[in-house]
């Protein structure tokens, strides 16, 4: 009876999973981003990639080019944006976020820099895991 | 009592899964995308489409573009590849698989199309859900 009562609750508690939780992980994903696109414009890489993995297993996928790991895609970030102007004004804007799990997502959503010379955009899938310190982008594909 | 063996089954269940199911996944999901493969060099799109969730919410990314659905996704692939010469032999390569739940998963790997004019070639990132009749791609992000 009481393994029959453990298997109610489970079931009840994935039916409800599904129905309110789903939000509520899309607030917390949309906050990660949100401060990201902050500390980038306060021109604060080190605060923007506080929303990646911080793991040798990060992965980031732009165009042709793969480049893994924490410390090797902040020092692509610093490398291609070493002036403020570089960094512009960032907008992350279009998000649709799937949940996979209570545990992971992916965000489908638009990016754009405004800058005084140009205003490149595109589009990204960020693939994000829950760890014990939050939401954080395990795999990012920009093109 | 037990309510602890069940407990005891679930938190044992959970440790080999991350042990044994994870290859297991990967094996999976590396057949849909042979067959895929396989499909596509034989001519037939239609074959090559069953690796995707038949869905109105199916996303295809590719560059800046975003197509919606499965009927869509197909009309685009019959368009671009008309003939067999455009289609040319399809080659997946360097899969990495990121099992994300038991039913969820990421696949980041190299695309590339031997055709006798050209060798177009690049990235696709996809997340993959698994559907009562197997898994399926339900986002494809290609660049």
């Amino acid at each position: 009876m009481k393994y029959l009562i453990a298997l109610f609750i489970a079931a009840f508690s994935s039916m409800t999973f599904a129905q309110s939780d789903n939000s509520k992980i899309e607030k917390e994903i949309t906050k990660v981003m949100t401060d990201q696109a902050e500390a980038w414009n306060r021109g604060d890489i080190d605060g923007f990639m506080r929303g990646y993995w911080n793991s040798d297993k990060l992965l980031f996928v732009s165009g042709a080019n793969v480049t893994r790991g924490w410390q090797p895609t902040l020092d692509r970030y610093k490398k291609s944006y070493d002036t403020r102007a570089k960094m512009g004004t960032l907008m992350f804007s279009d998000l649709e976020v799937t949940v996979l799990s209570p545990d992971a997502a992916v965000v489908l959503g638009s990016w754009s820099l405004a800058r005084d010379g140009d205003n490149p955009h595109g589009k990204f899938t960020l693939t994000f895991r829950r760890f014990k310190d939050g939401w954080r982008i395990i795999i990012d594909h920009t093109s």
